[in-house]
């Protein structure tokens, strides 16, 4: 029998998905399950995009251009500008996702053995796709205590090597809402640019930066027009998970370049959600204020209920829709299995991600768990309710 | 100023791609271009597929799951089991197109320097799924005077090293257009059993089969169970390549289980074409009957209206809808862009793809272009008369 790669085998399996079958047993109980366990928002996807996909003429599906038509790149070019990123059609390669604008980020700029610098905790499939490209992650250490503020400079400098090809950070972050300040920005950029790296910027929960703060992109930094990679996807700004539209955005030409060329071995992305996705930049900004006001609820809900539970540490997300708790046990995978399959409370339970699978340091985050606060006000304070009861009763 | 990769540097580009900016400068021109260059069928998407999106009741656009549905893939193996291929559900993982089938699979079997023989000309991009997952591939020729017929099995065995993890073929094949009969595929199943190496399918004209010649999947034999992988896509059975749907399928569980890590990663194909493309599976057997007969007689126009043309010689194909024709000329890369660049009749020219591109051993195909015949039978004699005229133009 012929056998499977080394890389495949290395391949990581959802940190979540291993959960799922202990979910889909609790409910065959009939246990109602809350699902904080996945970036999936249950907020409704704009409806100028729906109608657009559902009002097509299409008599022929046909392949999309490789890159993006030049119509939607210039229409993406001009929602950037809103956002104080300067940058052109020329600038950007439309992508299947952001999960694919990562791909294409790793092959433009890594070979095999070749290293990536990422704050830990980060997005599990960061890992994925590392060893998908043949790619090492290397971690530095983001911790609770700080809230998940950017380590120190000293912190990145120890790690680089002359294998290191970047530093990748997700802004606000998955999983821990973590928003960087201006400053922090600025540092890594002294960093890239002394060591001569790529940055890239996982920027897809820009619109969610709460308290009146400011997102800052790499893009909008003066210097580092060479260095600065934004990955962006469709998905959460206009709760579009399913289209499976994303892109790249660079003003390094030879980067772009390289990109089009795994963007044309692919062909197309997707021609229904392109339409949704060009559609969708017609949003209303008052759905923008309305989403980001119900998160800010959810969030505020959610940390102060979780503060109420005796040796539960929270972080104080400022941004997207996760934070990261500190539970008083010592396995949150155990835990978190133990929910769905041992406890409930009058039949319902909840599910929550451990948050193991975020670190790549063995033995970190073992007593975390990730939560993504995207259900309904009354159903997170449910959910903390069941998990203050589950932690009396899995710790007695 | 930070570098690309070396694998990045290596990505081919699309042989294609190159010539459109001179077809786009011709149009500007004024210039009508017949586009026999790429594998976009004018042929209509099924209607079933078409109102099962116009009419699509999503609220909000959701994550799928990463392998598929379980009741798309149950649809999808009884789809199979029409097709003489026995397969369950949990034997398919569903792609985003095949391209992603035959990445997922490079990225499952094998590691960088690990190599895959494909009989030549060849899909152009197998070139760039091997370079993005480090993979070399190794051409085995077969010859236009055989109409493109499996080479010798000694030509394989020859070409087999310690690296070498699996046999490629495209069946019916692209560029080629060639159907390998049964006894080919047990050819194959004899070297894949003798030396454990996986035999990878991609079948997706498999509905294009003609003068009642019968396709042979690698899935319909037994005794390689183990070995047999197939790629499948919607784009050209259903005249739908901008959805992005494909699949693996294999009964190798470890395979499998791999594939569906690879598929996590990148968390869910495209909603909005999933549900394309499950409606699909109820194209009434007619629309393939009138797709077929169509494409017959396109080709049987193509082929005679060619052999007619001095110096031409044609391969025969008995499915999917290219053919390959050698022409009087030494380097068709040059001739293709000429007809862009400098030639038309009656303000007319035509767009083909050089073969160059389509083999990876230097210098092979210079002389070869691949037409597809995705064009009316009008517009195929218009075509083939201006290449004739150009041919006389050219050589003089």
């Amino acid at each position: 029998m012929p056998l499977i790669s080394e890389k495949g085998l290395q391949m990581p399996e959802s940190p979540i998905r291993k959960l799922v079958p202990y979910a889909e047993d609790a409910k065959k109980r009939g246990t109602k399950v809350y699902h904080l366990n996945i970036g999936q928002p249950d907020i409704k996807t704009p409806q100028v995009a729906l109608d657009a996909v559902k009002n097509n003429d299409i008599e022929t599906l046909s392949y999309a251009r490789s890159e993006g038509s030049e119509i939607y790149r210039t229409k993406l070019a001009n929602y950037y500008a809103q956002h104080q990123i300067n940058v052109t059609e020329n600038n950007i390669v439309v992508t299947t996702g952001g999960s694919e604008a990562l791909l294409f980020t790793m092959g433009s700029i890594t070979d095999p053995g070749d290293e990536i610098i990422i704050p830990e905790p980060f997005y599990a499939n960061y890992n994925g796709f590392s060893k998908a490209s043949g790619v090492t992650v290397v971690p530095v250490i983001s911790k609770i205590e700080d809230n998940f503020a950017l380590p120190k400079i000293e912190d990145f400098e120890k790690l680089i090597t002359k294998k290191t090809k970047a530093i990748l950070i997700c802004n606000p972050g998955n999983p821990t809402g973590y928003l960087y300040s201006q400053e922090e920005i600025e540092k890594l950029k002294k960093i890239v640019l002394k060591h001569d790296l790529f940055l890239i910027a996982d920027e897809v929960y820009r619109e969610f930066a709460y308290d009146g703060l400011q997102h800052t992109s790499v893009l909008s930094l003066d210097g580092i027009e060479q260095n600065a990679i934004v990955i962006d996807s469709v998905s959460k700004r206009y709760s579009m998970c399913g289209a499976r539209i994303g892109c790249i955005v660079s003003k390094n030409d030879a980067f772009i370049k390289t990109a089009i060329k795994f963007a044309q071995a692919r062909l197309s992305p997707p021609t229904y959600a392109l339409i949704a996705s060009e559609a969708a930049l017609d949003t209303p900004q008052q759905y923008f204020d309305d989403v980001k006001a119900e998160y800010v609820e959810r969030r505020n809900t959610l940390v102060t209920e979780l503060k109420k539970i005796d040796g539960v540490k929270v972080a104080n997300p400022k941004g997207a829709f996760y934070c990261v708790a500190e539970l008083p046990v010592t396995d949150t995978d155990d835990f978190a299995q133990w929910l769905l399959e041992k406890f409930n409370l009058n039949n319902e339970t909840v599910m929550v991600a451990p948050a193991s699978g975020f670190y790549s340091t063995e033995g970190e985050g073992k007593n975390q768990i990730r939560m993504a606060y995207v259900l309904k006000n009354e159903d997170l304070i449910t959910s903390v309710k069941i998990l203050g009861e589950a932690l009396k009763q899995y710790n007695s």
